[in-house]
């Protein structure tokens, strides 16, 4: 026998929320969290606080399988911020669970981040050049580290100080035992807003879905280089970041592929995005066919766009499981059986003899795209031409999204002709960047496209994987 | 706080897969039964033989965290049976989980079934005043006591001879430590069919979609009244059970809601035909519309069909979640927090101000759907058609459908006027069941449609709960 | 790396505890069980009566392990049966697992046994032949059969009508809806107890130190051929066996290795018999030496008669773990790493130089003892003279004692002069079977020594390991 | 029901294991720590090097349950340290487990500690102004934050230079990629012995009876104020710590109660001192009785040496449950059911009618030996004369040692004949400090004796509890 493990693509996206002033405030973070699994599945973590002290529960797993009705009781207090993470080290360890939590002078903190620093790596080189020591491999930690210096307690505000230290992507949640504190770098990289409860309690969530789930009212995002707090006087709200001459980068990605078609981020609803993206594909590269069929899950709001816009009928090509663990144990002698049939089956009467227009929401390495391609070849599809709502993925993103290396990604070093030879479709087209820009509501220059044009909203200096996390990470994990 | 369980209206079904003659058939048993997932997620076994003995393993639980790598290193031998199964009871006990394995004097034996015996309780107060002792209770286990009776085991054919005494629905399948067996009720109420492997391998499956996922080619389906022997010599075939008339009793709700779309039973495709009901549902009652919006996650083949056939574009108005356990600790406050919203999400900005036409497949409490209808009106829809692709259910299922009391369906005791108000929707459609029938292949005489319109295919004499398992259950159990 | 499994030689031994009349019998069992850990760790059970319904659990584990305060309420009911069990046959299967529960004409019924019925396979072969099916390996569940039997229900007293068809040693607990029975072989292999909580509860236990844990008063032994039977109208006693001819078979293995030395069987205390058997020892093979050491744990009891009565000071030669679970993953390149160590740690400082007296209270194959001489040994022991509380073991038990084969017995086929070679002792001598019965109170008719004489109190006719259960349970478990 | 938890009054001790040299080394700490087990049972863990990087595995539990064949495997590579360790919290946070492991600018380092640093509150207290953040709240954590000062780190011996800041005490294994390092504190509070393998490899432990079980040859202690660090290249020593004017600070409450029989710690045999205690206690204070009895386990040793010496037989009183776990479900009509009985039973036949002299290795709040009295009482003891085989406690230990507050120690505040009042036996005698010094062997100043005496061999300048890190324990984990 041979274990298969998916091989999911793209991997690393956290989520994060916070409740201040809720009775139930353990309860309502187990809501949103399991409202954001889909951000992250590999650990989850809450941390509360009766505002003196702080609690904490974070492990591998998923949301609802770690926060059993005891360990909810146990962490009920009126705040608390919560996180979901797929981290990128496939590790097994519990050690980088978020929140973190620590002690240091001014007490205790924990931390919630969604993104990635670029300069952490530089940064916990010059604290471990200090003396400081480091239990985690997170990229995190070292925001720790510089809040708890001395020189920035001192300052007037040392939040503010030590974020104009940070380089990269962070939508942040810290917990202090008296306030809760949300965050977003001056770029907005990752989404992130603000909701009220009917009681009053302020929530903050990386999406707006976490918000519907316990019946919050969305009440406006947190603004990039914003850091708003929350304690029993109320919330203010304070800027930081300086000026960034108009330029934002609101991950495309996230409108592309992470989000739940449901919520709402960066001012619009993600389904519509998405639909609307399917329609412009249908317009750059028409073709004659008997039917849509979408590539399950993320590609079905696309799809619909496409069929609706250009009157070609949807079908159902697959269906899917609902009930897909991470690995199977294959048998020796059926080395046919892909690990693709696992979580998706093909409905052959639906696609025998027909033209099919099979829609994806993006291509990464080609190699799941391709199989599920063979799969509907083999049930007896006559012409399969492939529309990808998403240009080719050619560059690396170090802003949150655990791509793998470009060199492993299908559209480096190929042309359209030779990824459509390689996915063995009959035509293929991505969308054009413009074409993608042009489906989204905020003005260009509050993108970042880099994973596809290169163009990346941060000068990124060092070559990143020199002093990543991970090197490290190997020495204390492997 | 409170925890809120899922109300699943209706839950019990049972999933069948048998291969022999493959040396890895607990592997593969593993996958057939993760592709039939769908038709029970209370417990899941397999049993397998070496020639001699047989070994099992059954408990509580979902397929793929039952079956380890290593379970299934214990397992590996060149014949299995297995069975996932959604009891009737909610009980927490392991010891109904099937395939149950016995020891009589003819050696060992274990069964796995589908379907429902509306004589077993008789038999079972037979066989109990005549000194037998029960350890299960299943109805299952008086197949058992049947074949392990010495005047049975005398007859020529002792399997045949024993089914005869059964009434109901009841697929089989039963292993020996040098054979496998599979049986059919001579109505044919459940599905099974025969498949091949590359090897040669013989495989059974309640449903196509578990050949699929193992790469193993349909051969046909196992015949209503027929007995199929696998044994190293080949296969054999007998029939039993006698003339019925031409009579058959295929369970139509499988091909509404219970199997899996990619699935064929009963000779044809299930979106297909659920494709078609959709259809005739646009032509038995048009409106005006906006949109046509199928409630995850069964209607959608349907929905398909109503927008294709009607030319009123598909539209996503809900995001499902993927991860969704067994109960959730909800918040006291948030009374409005319902159960619907843990699953189901509304895409507000797809819905608001549009009139909708919303695809269920069935509607069997009302409740589930009340809250759904209910979510979509919040999210500002103008106008709610809802058109159900299927007839009111208003009898009860005595042959394997675990459908709530009589009582507590919606349609008992109302009008279609009473449930429209009651679901709270502009208009209300059910698919007529002549409509129903027109979009299924075979007569309609074989077909059992008893849930829509009370025509049992079998007379239920006794008053069937008097002398139900359930009783005695409880007193076993409790 | 190897795994070092433990090597014990005599594994079958079972307890049992009852109460009547108490609300919190289930916590009541616990304890009880708790114990009577000793009499059998791999599984543990206890069942329970509201006075209509039965309830289980049993499993695979330590009776602490088993029985979480949450299983305790679970099972909280005035009425409760408990067993504990160290089975033959090695498996990790919670099937056989007891008390035992089942279903039959009379209603419901669970079962506690300790013993080995002779004629179970014979019993099992009949009722199989009659058709009927079992579900266990266990000898237990023909008890039922024969029970449910209603030519048998019809008798005035059926229990006392079944008993006389079995043929073995059983000491058992049954619990039905609304009364507990309890009753005890003819001969009296195995003790069985009757005692009385403050509150007028009636409890039954293998040994008294059940009843100490409980604060419960002794009442007396429930008689050899008696049947007690509790309910809430009080405790009944039926008489049952026909003449023995005065002969008793009281197992005298467990005065000497079995029973706790603080419990009283048999009408004396344990302790006092192993003393006595250790001053007897001291004057059958009186040696010059400087210290006696006694082999923990069992055979400190005789240790400290034999240093009593010699007035050759008692020495610690051992420290023991209280940690040692079943197995080790032992270093390859340490062979010489003996899993004596792990159990035994030899004080060397105490023993170097030293002229040993070792007191064993029993040897079987001889291995772990000859392991401990060697550490002694090694430790710089200069002189190791072995003396034996009881005598050569060269017979096997069919009574409910699972020694090794005979051929694995290290007295089988070898002298004394043999043996002391074997175990590389500098004298060795064995307690004489006369000197053993000397020590214990009752006539010597009333004691079944046949694993050291051969003198079987019952003729088992048919070679007993060619019907035994343990080949069906190789059938049902490989 | 109530939940009865084990009261032991003295709870914190920690042992330590560590080879370097061996294919096995995991396998081999798994066994050395096992062997240890009795110095701590809340948390266990290892850690190894392959050269490179150090894993780690470590969590809340016993050795034998936390290291599975195949973690131990996950942890094979030539060099390990490990640690038990019984807390001072009862938390059921993993994260104090130890080893710890750190990353800083030197690279990876793991540390395993025995003892208690008194001036790690402030030590903490200075790093965390200086902007270190902690993670643990364990004393051990700050030797990391010293060792990674780059001041420190400049130093031509940075461990030498960081040992000498920490005051208490300290046995110590560090764990670098390519080295292991093992100290003890200058007045070597706690034991810390080396040892050889046949392959040459070095072992360190707290006792000698984790070398006997792996069979590696005791070598010598690692003197006070030593540091030993073992590499590839071979063993080296240096010393630190400056003179200490001859004065030692050895634990003698390991003698007497902490560490295993079969062990030599401070140069001679844990057993045979005990044995001289008890000889000693037999002539400080003769009394006339029958029998004398050893409260299990750990006084045996004693009453050993004075039934030898006094010549009054040595009786057995008590059997003790093996099975024990942390806590008991009570019925709560049972209050006289105490935890004594759980693990200890009276065999009452033996001490019926008898003058005892009961004897015990320590008494710290009294109320357990109290409990064991008093079942001696009730079984019908005649007389009881508790000896004692130490002096009274009356002070605390700031060194390692968990003892209750003082206010709980039985002896504060109370005359010997209060306390024998208390204890409600006949008479009662402590050993003198003059005798228990008398026992053992190295001089007098070379012993820390300051929880009989008060004369700490440090002074503990501020009121240590006042900066203690329980303080900040309850802020991070209640």
């Amino acid at each position: 026998m041979e274990i298969l493990t998916e091989n999911r693509s793209v991997k690393h996206h956290c989520g994060l929320f916070g409740v201040f002033g809720h009775a139930d405030a353990a309860a309502l973070a187990h809501l949103g969290l399991f409202a954001q699994q889909h951000r992250g599945q590999e650990s989850a973590g809450i941390c509360t606080t009766d505002g003196e002290t702080i609690s904490r529960i974070a492990e591998m797993g998923l949301v609802n399988d770690i926060f059993t009705k005891r360990r909810l009781e146990s962490l009920r207090n009126p705040a608390a911020i919560g996180h979901v993470r797929y981290s990128t080290t496939g590790s097994c360890s519990d050690q980088n669970a978020q929140p973190l939590m620590f002690s240091f002078a001014g007490g205790q903190v924990a931390i919630a981040h969604n993104g990635n620093l670029i300069n952490a790596a530089l940064l916990r080189q010059k604290y471990e050049s200090h003396g400081h020591i480091f239990q985690t491999t997170s990229d995190t930690e070292v925001i720790i580290h510089l809040l708890a210096k001395p020189a920035h307690q001192e300052k007037t505000r040392p939040l503010v100080h030590v974020l104009n230290h940070l380089q990269g992507a962070y939508s942040l949640l810290l917990l202090f035992p008296d306030r809760m504190i949300a965050a977003r770098d001056p770029l907005g990289f990752r989404p992130l807003c603000l909701g009220k409860m009917p009681n009053g309690a302020t929530v903050v969530a990386s999406e707006t879905c976490a918000l519907d789930i316990i019946d919050a009212e969305y009440v406006r995002d947190v603004e990039p280089g914003e850091i708003v707090t929350v304690t029993k006087e109320g919330v203010k709200s304070h800027r930081f970041g300086g000026d960034t001459n108009g330029r934002g980068a609101a991950c495309i990605f996230e409108q592309i592929y992470f989000a739940d078609p449901s919520s709402n981020i960066f001012g619009e609803n993600v389904h519509l995005v998405r639909d609307r993206m399917g329609r412009r594909l249908s317009h750059e590269a028409p073709v004659d066919a008997d039917m849509v069929v979408p590539v399950p899950n993320c590609a079905r709001c696309a799809a619909i766009g496409y069929s609706n816009e250009s009157g070609i009928p949807l079908g159902r090509g697959f269906t899917t499981s609902h009930y897909a663990g991470r690995s199977f144990i294959m048998p020796d002698q059926s080395s046919r059986v892909h690990q693709v049939k696992v979580k998706l089956r093909v409905i052959r009467d639906v696609v025998r003899g027909k033209r099919l227009i099979v829609v994806e929401d993006s291509v990464v390495r080609g190699t799941t795209t391709r199989g599920k391609i063979g799969a509907l070849r083999k049930a007896g599809a006559t012409e399969i031409h492939l529309r990808v709502a998403s240009p080719p993925i050619r560059h690396g993103c170090y802003f949150g999204i655990d791509f793998p290396d470009v060199s492993k990604l299908v559209a480096t070093n190929r042309t359209i002709e030779q990824i459509r030879d390689y996915l063995e479709v009959d035509s293929l087209h991505f969308l054009s960047a413009d074409g993608m820009l042009d489906c989204v509501k905020m003005p260009r220059n509050k993108y970042c496209t880099a994973c596809f044009t290169g163009d990346y909203p941060v000068e990124v200096k060092e070559p990143f994987d020199k002093f990543s996390m991970e090197r490290s990470q190997l020495r204390m994990f492997t």
